[in-house]
């Protein structure tokens, strides 16, 4: 069930009181035009909440970030592509923490306030002396009309950025929430190799802030895989700063509405990232039902969507389903053979040990021609569900991630 | 420590007593000459033992034999190849029964005593016709000398057949192991897709074989991983009928040599599935040392063997250490990066928080360009190791993936 919002333009600056922008810094390429530092600056100090990898090497970013957001304020978020700054040791805190000082000097605000993102290549140490020019670069084109640059300068491979934003009535006042995130490989439930951020005009109260957004990543971002590796540097931020006028809690009446659009907006951007899976050519739902509970649907769901087979199948358009059966059978769910039911979209494959004749595999191949299409597996033998988005592995997926750093 | 083996020729068939054969059936293509029934006979009824697959979906051979097994005693292997006889409901078990009698009235024997196996689509039902045939025409030509046709008609997406076979002195006599396997996709530890057959002319008690085996298993074909996924197949037997005259038991002077030229087998068989992993171009060694435990170094070990971004990093030639910390980070077990080593043969990538500098990476590049290296993490926080074989992910994976039933 959705909120009833209105999708609006301007990403990350689209509530009232934020301004960013996003510069070639030749972080990714020394002397390039690509966009690679970003900046989002809210006009006043606002709430924060963050979600962080769960990954036991965590960039230095990751690590500052951790710490700061337990204050519950910030002002502003600084990002750059093309270097994750992680492995870094101690002068990659060193630079992460410059980084902060840097940004605070240059928008006139506390070093304590800005929080640091990084994305790109592992162990290799940022070049700060570009870095220091990019972040006074970007402070002086700040614009409230600068999401759309800021989108672009988060980007490594992926190809087109992600930006999002919706518009809810909250007491009469219109009340916006906006977002950019990137990622498009490295990407696995349990926040993977994605950034993530998020901006809103209202007022919340920082733990209620970090309970929403906590549930918003599980619901979108932890619901995703493209490659199976999780990152060492995903993060996911968002500022409610308080400019629409509205102060909304826990027990306000229309707590229910704002954390919906919310999550809304944090599956637009799980999305996304999915259609935009390194080197994907299809864009597939995998759906388990009757699970003997929620956690083993989600382990069967996951499992298939993670499978090398049956990504490759997807690829090759080739109605493989017993590379379905066999990823579930090996999730760890209960599984039993004699009770599943497997099709994809409407079309029935496999039917509690009745396999697809023939003609049925012909309307199989169709359905995986398309674009987009779902997998639905009904174990069969409970009420536990859970859908996971995932794309195809195919021979750009290779070809993009044998040719990164090289 | 190997033992003092020493490597013949005849694969399954280099042991005293035992006929073997591979003929075409018409099974992988109706009318085609590819070779796709093997038997696998002993001269006199053998001790039996087997490891199969973890997986929840077990074709109906693999839940055959397992039943079978338990008596300890078999005569004859039946293996087709092109079809995995898996989610095929009553009918599939019926016919992985009839597939069993159908032998055993070819070779004279009791239905009991025949186990079969199954390698190919998943999902399909046999032609049984045509397999009935080729067990007639497979009983017929059983030969002494069979081994290497018997290798040849197991394969499915393998490109070469993987056989071994080693003859170490008991009792002043001479003994022999012999072996070969399938498996070159749906490679991982735990039994992954690959079937394996040992045969000895020892004799060996069916409980102290079993424990062998399993051990056997656990350290050769359990640390190999070429996708991550397990399949619903996967069988290792082994055969001891005596015929050398010489028995022995868990309490004889030569039971440690016999059980590690088991060992070495199985490992020899591993190597070469790896060495033929789908698309392969590189076999690496994933070495972990200094964990916590050896759980937790086995791990991270299959953590990296098994990330996608490694294994197109390895294609790619690519140093990019950065994804084997990342693998081991996100692997469960317990990682400090300022207490890492990370080396790629005897070059050092990464050394507690130190990062290659541009000649390092240089030497990196040299070593990812040959056709095999070894990547050693040393997590420098205890005792624990564990080594995982692997091969990268190159173009060709997806290709053959992409293009395999259709």
């Amino acid at each position: 069930m959705s909120a009833n919002w209105q999708i609006i333009e301007g990403g990350i600056t689209a509530a009232m009181g934020y301004k960013a922008c996003g510069v070639a810094a030749g972080i990714k390429h020394p002397g390039a035009e690509r966009r690679d530092v970003a900046l989002v600056v809210s006009d006043v100090v606002a709430s924060v909440a963050g979600v962080f990898t769960t990954n036991r090497v965590q960039a230095a970013p990751v690590k500052l970030d951790r710490e700061k957001v337990t204050l519950g304020h910030a002002r502003a978020i600084l990002v750059n592509s093309g270097n994750a700054n992680a492995c870094t040791g101690a002068i990659g805190m060193q630079n992460a923490k410059k980084m902060c000082q840097a940004a605070a000097e240059a928008i006139g605000g506390s070093e304590e306030d800005v929080l640091v993102c990084s994305t790109g290549v592992i162990g290799v140490q940022l070049p700060m002396d570009r870095v220091e020019i990019g972040i006074r670069k970007a402070a002086a084109e700040l614009s409230s009309d600068g999401g759309d640059d800021a989108s672009l300068a988060i980007m490594t491979t992926d190809t087109v950025p992600k930006s999002v934003a919706k518009a809810i009535e909250i007491e009469g006042k219109r009340v916006v929430i906006g977002g950019m995130a990137k990622g498009s490989g490295m990407i696995e439930p349990n926040m993977a190799t994605m950034l993530g951020f998020l901006t809103t005009d209202v007022q919340v109260d920082p733990h209620d802030l970090q309970a929403l957004l906590k549930r918003a990543a599980d619901e979108s971002f932890n619901r995703i895989t493209i490659d199976g590796d999780q990152s060492t540097n995903d993060t996911l931020l968002m500022m409610a700063n308080g400019a629409s006028g509205v102060r909304i809690g826990r027990d306000h009446a229309s707590w229910e509405t704002f954390e919906r659009t919310v999550c809304d907006c944090c599956r637009s951007l799980a999305r996304m990232m999915v259609a935009d899976g390194e080197g994907a050519t299809k864009f597939v739902t995998v759906h388990v039902s009757g699970a003997r509970s929620d956690s083993d649907a989600q382990r069967a769901a996951k499992a298939i969507a993670h499978s090398s087979l049956f990504k490759t199948a997807c690829f090759g358009e080739d109605p493989n389903w017993g590379r379905v059966m066999a990823a579930a059978g090996d999730s760890g769910a209960e599984v039993d053979e004699t009770q599943v039911v497997i099709q994809f979209d409407a079309e029935r494959a496999y039917c509690r040990g009745e396999v697809a004749d023939p003609d049925t595999l012909k309307r199989l191949e169709a359905v995986m021609k398309k674009k987009e299409f779902e997998v639905t597996v009904d174990l069969g033998i409970g009420e536990g569900a859970a859908t996971v988005l995932t794309c195809d592995c195919s021979l750009d997926y290779v070809r993009i991630n044998s040719e990164y750093t090289t």
